[in-house]
């Protein structure tokens, strides 16, 4: 918050609802590139944030080794607060994945529940918490998705109303 | 964060550009009614919130007097974790009557660049910003922009840029 | 043009990319209602215009028996001025039942390639186009998108690109 | 329609709300470059357009100087069918003189109630009607809002309500 972050913040995007897209040929969702840019730059976001790829799937797809790949680039990069954007299926599962294998570092999980390239995303909305939730919060790793940040190990999808809610 | 906060955040709504529209009879900028509550739906917010709506005014018109008023509701109102919706122009200014006269409390004044109701808004980004950041910051007054969040008495408008800055 | 069609309008919708939007709970896309009043209200459209849905699919899912029953509608309608919503895929089968089985109307279907409710649709200026053609035109069947507007009997879709080109 | 028009149709942007959009750093409209060429993209419009800036203005700061210098061009260029855009409040006035000093040539005038770079605006709606009139009205001036379009003698903007009458 004060300037202690010199290293600024690294997000890491592996794809998920956040950043499908249209196919107007087939009809069809698919991904491209992601829309994270887009999204700073309409935020007109002024933290120093630096984005980084690593995926760019659905992560009912995604498996261990892509989440060891995830937990690697976490652990190696030089900022200690980190996003990561993530399909909400299993975001629940990448983050038990980080908590245990990255320690010392502020890890903060989001995604979407609608694209943002299509009208009414919340993305912007939650890429903007997430941002907010990483500059303040002690290290763990953590969710947050619709204005509520959770402990990874204090919550689940309820799949039928499409919304993360606490365990405990 | 971890339900320590039974009494939910209180919205302050006082207008700013925020909420401006465009009058299509007129062809110029004015208030009707606030899009916090949009905004909340389109962000799909699972935060207790209430939204109360104390002025609806460009900032550059805010008197003492609306100040006044402003800090009276801030202080009686049951919640310690407030959002206060603002013009950008004179944030800062409201921000220091409020670090005077409410004590105890969380308080972060939020806006836009742009409005709302048009299409490139930054408003969404820096409403889950602020319900964030308000969340988690000790008691204070603070203003969160764009990503980024400042004590009350370490910020400036540059008018040049349209962003905010640190003054140390 | 000049108040001759005291019937107004009838547009008949069968669903298509216009109509389809997305489910945020099970990620795919569906039918719901249509958005065509919504589309004509944003278009603050001034003609006298009757809405009707006949069906909400896929028009690769569009039967025989679905195509005769669009045509008996067209028929028996007291208005000579029709607008088809419909998919893009097999809209130009669609015209040619209807010129073979309604005389003396002036029918125009139209589509988008882009569901209405994502962001960047063509819906809203194909379905001022479909409108505009088929106030001017003389009965028979035409095909109005993306600018252009083609005899039932002179177009195919180029499913490669994704356009509708003549076939003389 | 059927390819008789080898020239294509020509665009003259004049301005008028259609193209105004919001400073963020002063919080007032302006004008910049047209948004027509985004627009046709949005409607992947496939019929030859040439756009063609002449004027950025409020056509309530349209002069006989500028009307004669619209005319000029609409003579001068080789299209025969010709949309101009314009702001509404004087889109009559205009038209009246385009009909004095242009022959042989069928122009359609277009404008917006609410910028097209804001969210809700009606202007990607009435450029698709004016390119499809334009395409299929014999030689006149014609305006086309809303669906509408009236011959240039026998209409009036209702300033009370916002939208285009006919006067007989």
């Amino acid at each position: 918050m004060n300037g202690a972050d010199s290293s600024g913040i690294r997000v890491f995007v592996t794809g998920g609802t956040f950043d499908k897209e249209y196919d107007e040929l087939r009809g069809v969702l698919f991904f491209r590139d992601t829309h994270v840019p887009e999204m700073l730059r309409l935020g007109r976001c002024r933290v120093e944030v630096s984005v980084e790829t690593l995926l760019m799937i659905d992560s009912l797809e995604m498996t261990a080794a892509h989440r060891a790949a995830i937990a690697d680039h976490c652990r190696r990069c030089q900022e200690t607060r980190l996003v990561v954007t993530h399909g909400t299926d299993t975001m629940v599962e990448t983050a038990a994945v980080l908590a245990d294998a990255v320690a010392g570092k502020t890890i903060v999980l989001t995604g979407a529940m609608v694209p943002y390239a299509f009208g009414s995303s919340d993305g912007l909305f939650n890429l903007g918490s997430a941002l907010s939730f990483v500059q303040t919060l002690p290290p763990g790793v953590y969710l947050a998705m619709n204005g509520r940040c959770f402990a990874w190990d204090n919550v689940r999808k309820n799949r039928a109303t499409g919304t993360f809610e606490s365990i405990r």
